[in-house]
């Protein structure tokens, strides 16, 4: 399964910069980089070299100097791979870069596979499949949010979480084998109270790492946010405010360039994913009806749906308003009802408002969102409404979809082996469905699975990771 | 002069990438990096670690872990810049780039300014100024002919140069010093004869180095070729088989991103930059004499013309042709006439052709450039016209327009000074041209020279080198 060839790869972003690396990893490495590295001292041979030194010379071949650069030499299986690494800074011209990869392929080296380094680090056992996943993650994170998630992921937080489940399970399938040695016998050794206690706590165990894709998704994608309201209640304004929040992240730094998606924006290092609900409004035309129920269709895609109501109007009017729209709202949504206009408002809107009662999926604040008034706030009320302050790096929330469906599979097992234990069925139908459940657990931490799956997990990676 | 500040910048390519390097110089640079990076071993302090060595760790802040890195000391004198310099390879996010970039100028480090790093190994003497020049020449070179000067120039090749003609000029002051001394007496220590001879090499050598400025700035920018020549002779089938030769340069490396511009293409390691000057032909309408006087001085930019004639016509029209561009050639630019269609031109204009006068700024060759004969051939001669196969990283050839202007200056010094020996002026008028010759060359290493150019000599850098 484990490759032996020396791969190669340009490991850092593509185009000019003032240096680049190129990686080197395999059993053949430093003796390929020894044919076309020369020092100035010109008996030093960088396979005579300790690990995890540097080295300065010249990259040439066929008598032509390519370069000047650092050589960096790691070796088994003290490296990211596992294997001899050595990794070559050079000038970071693309014309270097590239002659430097064609002299390597040309010395015994291969171009590298997309996610191939990493993939080898799965392979030698220096990371389990979750780890190797995570790294992608880390690379592709653009706010904080979804950063901190894929670290602590790639740093083994979710593996740990998996082998504790787990752990659990493998004392269940004992106490149930246990019982089926002495299937004769018609003794229960495994008490049957004590069995559904520890299946129901695997099962929240389970249901909560799967309901946690859909914020773990949401944080790395960005938490798709409806603003919503009638015209002339100040929908434009209050997006426009929140749009000019801390937009660009890295715009502060010279030289760093950024896909500019006009609707993603992060702010306090979470990003949101605004969308366009415009055209809310009650009407009896039958075609606007229909572009109606497509804006509210759009509405189910948001995780967060902020209801702007105008404090000008008279109070029955909002409260309608309100209702309306609860109606839409499922119980996974959250809402937050933005009282607009508060230093225009009517003084009787406003106090019947702050009288009026909020479900538990609900938020309620007054702005002007004009005058930028309370829109700290607001944005504080947006990321708390998803519980994204409680976010820390030892919280488990899963982020990969390939995850969540296996996820989904461990947890409809662990469903049937409550279900059998309740209609009592015998310990052998529930050591199947366990066992299921273990290998679905399995298959995340990369224990069991298929090369295809391995195949579909690093093409998605960049080449030189 | 020298600022004590410790400098940090990302110095791999901007954007996401497997990893990217951030580079800290300075004299704090391992003690910022001590803040923040944290290695499995707890105590391992990487101010008692010694140079040339990788540690591997984490980077961490306010007890949030940023990123697991690997960590490069190099230590003063013995680095790029001269002084203390930490690399941290993380993983290549534009969040974490930043992130990192952040904690170390809240740690006391502050961004570099572009080149900076280069300036600094200047101010610190590990290489002259025209060195540190070169660096953004190597950078920035996107061919092989580009990349063999500039690689030959940061390695110091341009300065050995200027310096052995430095040292003939001193040798020359030398003696005319040693006459002034002596004036009263008015002894002529100073062969003339012999000062003439030493002057004649100078000023040879001086203006060898000058007229390479312009194969020099065609390298670097690509050498501009013109095609020109009646409708229907084939100039457009000619450019595309040219464009399809070994078009993109980085094309069969995935990942690698470079800016297309339509008529630059690099031909066998060296590039051309094609231009239009459509519409040359015989006119009496005064409009279109205007628009063809107009693709006339363009034509001028050329530095090779090619000028197609077709085979199919007779030989005294063709002849005609080529007489008639020959008057608009100068005698720097390079004329390649280019028979097209041999495979179905006339017998006779094809004999004819072949006995044709050629001068010594031209040549002659026969193609069909439909059926893609002979072309091979000539692009060899395009690369022969300017004598780029006889380009090796010996040759000296200026690609600098600083360096083309000082040595312009240093050259009508020089034939100063040969003119003051012929109308024999006294020595001192001399020395006076001569010294100024001296103060010229030292501009170009750097040994005398304001701030000011230095400044505008590194903001052109990209940052991080």
């Amino acid at each position: 399964m484990l490759d032996q060839s020396t791969i190669c790869a340009i490991s850092t972003s593509p185009g000019i910069g003032a240096i680049a690396v190129i990686r080197l990893s395999g059993s053949e490495s430093i003796n390929i980089a020894d044919t076309i590295f020369h020092s100035r001292n010109k008996n030093k041979k960088l396979a005579e070299q300790p690990a995890n030194t540097i080295h300065f010379g010249q990259i040439s071949f066929k008598s032509e100097v390519i370069d000047e650069v650092v050589v960096a030499l790691f070796r088994e299986p003290h490296s990211f791979t596992g294997e001899d690494i050595v990794e070559i800074s050079c000038h970071g011209s693309t014309f270097i870069q590239q002659k430097i990869l064609e002299i390597l392929i040309e010395n015994g080296a291969r171009m590298a596979l997309p996610g191939e380094f990493t993939q080898r680090a799965f392979l030698n056992g220096k990371m389990d499949l979750s780890q190797a996943e995570a790294v992608a993650d880390v690379i592709a994170s653009s706010n904080a949010a979804a950063h901190k998630l894929a670290i602590n992921q790639m740093r083994g937080g979710f593996s740990k979480e998996i082998n504790a489940l787990r752990s659990q399970m493998l004392h269940f399938t004992a106490m149930i084998e246990l019982e089926l040695d002495f299937a004769e016998e018609e003794v229960e050794f495994a008490n049957r109270k004590e069995l559904r206690n520890l299946t129901e706590k695997i099962e929240a165990l389970l249901r909560k790492l799967k309901n946690s894709f859909q914020l773990g998704n949401a944080i790395k994608n960005g938490i798709p946010v409806a603003i919503i309201g009638d015209t002339n209640v100040g929908k434009s304004t209050l997006l426009n405010a929140l749009l000019n929040e801390d937009k660009a992240i890295v715009s502060d730094i010279h030289g760093t360039t950024r896909d500019v998606i006009e609707d993603v924006v992060n702010i306090h290092g979470t990003a949101f994913r605004f969308f366009d609900t415009a055209g809310i409004r009650d009407t009896k035309d039958h075609i606007e009806n229909l572009g109606i129920e497509r804006s509210y269709n759009k509405l189910n895609l948001a995780t967060v749906v902020l209801l702007v109501v105008d404090m000008q109007n008279p109070y029955p009017i909002v409260k309608q308003r309100i209702d309306k729209i609860r109606k839409r709202i499922s119980g996974d949504q959250k809402l937050i009802i933005v009282a607009n206009k508060i230093d225009s408002g009517l003084h009787e809107t406003i106090q019947q408002m702050e009288v009026t009662e909020i479900n538990d999926n609900e938020k309620l604040i007054f702005i002007a969102a004009k005058k930028k008034q309370n829109l700290e706030e607001l944005v504080e009320l947006m990321i708390h409404s998803l519980n994204l302050d409680d976010v820390n790096q030892e919280d488990i929330i899963v982020t990969n979809s390939r995850h969540f469906e296996i996820l989904k599979n461990a947890h409809d097992a662990i469903v049937r082996v409550l279900n059998g234990i309740d209609s009592g069925i015998t310990g052998d139908f529930l050591a199947q469905d366990i066992r299921e459940c273990l290998h679905y657990l399995a298959e995340i931490t990369g224990e069991v699975g298929t090369e295809e799956v391995l195949g579909h997990i690093f093409k998605n990676f960049c080449i030189g990771k």
